[in-house]
């Protein structure tokens, strides 16, 4: 007598139903496309790395929640983004590899968060990275939100917005303030979404910044109204600064190249409080945000850094990327409801026969499939209401029931599974309606 | 300074560049396409798993290989095949599914295994398996070699043989001839194809089996012929045992339903040879060979199994189902030089603009995009040979070089990178061109 070992998963680890899995993969597959679209070229590393390479940068948050583990003398962790493994593949590869280098990466990865809802300890992420070789045109950093716009757009998104800023602006903007200490004063404007302005103000003067400071830190990151006017502001502050300058001159042309490549003002806006990592990204900074849903945070994330593999070669390697975390971003569109409209079958027919139409039954399978019609043929035996039961349960379009009568006449009834309504057809009637219908 | 690491992969773990990676991912869809036109639903469990799960069948040569580590107090495990996670789902969520149910799975699996040419510790592979409640019809034992024949017709081939057997034929027989240990025979004769039949009859006699037993053993492997002969053959063997007729019943059965479904006898063939794995395997038994290749072996394996999840449910879930090695197969294709074949260009256009003509180039891409056409930028400074270099390494099929004069004729050039070949060409030509041309 087998031992009943209970079956269930490690927690923190997302597993989809068929027909939630249907709608994951045709959610990846809609990003894949557009990545492709753009002549972005597939990777896929492996997901066990040496441990010395994947940790080459070290220290932090993430390293503790690294997989890491020793089969044999060897040790082995478990890639944690796939931006490592991206600077390790193209410093290994720099001679095979042509640059601009667009490369696109969907996969799984892994981290030993601490469980919690909406957070998962593998889940796949979406990368595209335009990787140059010592330096690397804007055009790329201009070029990135009409991807991201469309990707959008094709995931059946209408109101989105593009939140831009460039790193150079707040390098300058904070020196040209006289702020030592500018990650700090990051830190705490990253916060004016969830505590509000005054907060902000109060704990930017807790650190010691002068009431004058504090005050134009505010009326910086609130500038606000269209892309021009932003950027009229930003003039008029009239910051005394050569990296201000030059990070406002490099934003104002990453919009003008998206607005060429068909980027509507209404997707994209200049953004004076997103700053992202603190000590990655060198100029152009993304961050996405789904506008009737704003409390899911950004969807869509990345920027330009100054050098992709410094761990790895001395070659310089700027670039530009994005990525969506497309775990978190499906499970918070199907906790918000949002993803009904997929149509979700992955069959568009069952056909059914009785024990003595099997033959004429597997013909017709035969047939429809080579027509290009999903179907799928029920051979169990069993009454017929568990047969319907079965077409419902898959989200079968239609059904064919096959009876002697039917063969005979050569006429079967093509069933509605969501009407009920039944009609006789030929079998080339069959063909036209299903291909019409599909 | 930062002090470099040496980037590179873990030994065993396959990693392609991106030209390589683009065929690849071709037969990996032409795959998926296959499996989901013929109705089967996408799951995508973990990669890894509580270990208790993942090895409750315990014991043998897998569990050496398997990743396993502890994080926390958890012992964990990396899959080593995506069936015991599909025996585990479809226990875990077994009332939520419908039955037969009809799955694929491409993943990747793991095996650390010695390290040796064409064996990869990280490797795809390619699943379809067909579960039952309780029992399963025949039908769908019909169905597999259909799919198989499709999907290998559609990776490029026209040379397969699909052999098939049946595991009660063999226990039948071998029960019919009094012998006691049919598993060492079936170990014996697995090896017919490598040590030929005159050692198998040696090796066969050492096991102490009778003269006779040796020369009908050797008689019944060696039926060849057309598949109406092969099953003429073993009827005129005249075995006197019921499970060896039900078996012959049934892979006669077999063959019927894929003739039907249209899979031509020359690619099909009864084999008496192959079994498959000794303990699994209860019904039909598949493999695949690529005539002009049999040295890669069977390039598709699978067959029937009476009870999928008998470790994690007292349910009876008998089922059918084949899997494709793709790493390994990818690997053989390409060592014997079988994949040149497929075109492999991520991009058809390479825009080429000067630094006077950013802007208009810029305007083209998105033209050219908003029609479908798959084009890219150059939007580096640089010499026009670097950028044709640009466009060859990237197997772009034409190039679209824009300079002033090409701006205000409205007419660019459109270049053939093969050839070198240039046309002047309105952008609506250049539109009907590329679109005739993809």
């Amino acid at each position: 007598m087998t031992q009943i070992v209970q079956p269930s998963t490690l927690p923190g680890f997302m597993e989809l139903l068929p027909k939630d899995q249907l709608v994951f993969n045709r959610m990846k597959d809609i990003i894949r496309k557009n990545y492709e679209e753009k002549g972005f070229l597939p990777i896929d590393t492996p997901v066990l790395e040496k441990e010395e390479v994947l940790l080459a940068k070290g220290g932090g948050e993430t390293e503790k929640q690294v997989y890491a583990f020793k089969k044999g003398s060897t040790d082995i962790a478990m890639r944690f983004d796939l931006t490592v493994p991206l600077a390790r593949y193209v410093a290994q590869h720099y001679s095979d590899l042509s640059f601009p280098f667009r490369r696109y990466h969907i996969g799984k990865v892994y981290r030993g968060e601490r469980a919690q809802k909406g957070r998962f300890r593998e889940f796949y992420q979406c990368d595209i990275d335009i990787i140059g070789n010592g330096s690397l045109s804007l055009y790329n950093d201009g070029e990135i939100p009409s991807i991201i716009a469309k990707t959008f757009q094709d995931l059946g998104f209408e109101a989105f917005t593009i939140h831009m800023n460039n790193r150079r602006i707040l390098n300058g903007f904070y020196r040209a303030l006289g702020v030592n200490d500018s990650q700090e004063v990051l830190r705490i404007v990253d916060k004016v979404d969830k505590i509000g302005v005054d907060s902000v103000k109060e704990e930017l003067s807790k650190i010691g910044l002068s009431e004058d400071a504090v005050e134009k830190i505010a009326e910086f990151i609130n500038i606000s109204g269209t892309t021009d006017e932003v950027f009229a502001a930003l003039d008029a502050m009239a910051i005394d600064d050569e990296e201000f300058k030059t990070g406002v001159s490099e934003l104002k042309e990453v919009f003008s190249i998206a607005r060429t490549l068909g980027v509507s003002d209404k997707h994209m806006i200049p953004d004076m409080k997103i700053a992202r990592g603190l000590d990655y990204y060198t100029g152009t900074v993304y961050e996405t945000i789904l506008d009737d849903y704003p409390a899911i945070g950004s969807v869509c994330s990345g920027g330009r850094y100054d050098n992709l593999a410094g761990h790895y070669t001395k070659q310089k390697l700027p670039g530009v990327g994005i990525s969506i975390g497309l775990s978190r971003l499906y499970y918070q569109l199907n906790e918000a409801g949002l993803l009904k409209s997929y149509d979700d079958a992955a069959s568009q027919c069952l056909i059914i026969p009785f024990d003595e139409t099997k033959e004429e039954g597997l013909r017709l399978l035969k047939t429809l499939r080579d027509e290009g019609i999903r179907c799928i043929f029920y051979g169990e035996s069993g009454k017929i209401g568990k047969k319907f039961k079965y077409a419902d349960h898959l989200n079968v379009a239609y059904a064919i029931v096959l009876g002697q009568a039917e063969v005979e006449s050569k006429k079967p009834k093509l069933r509605n599974m969501k009407t009920g309504e039944e009609v006789a057809m030929s079998i080339e009637e069959i063909i036209n309606f299903l291909k019409n219908e599909a």
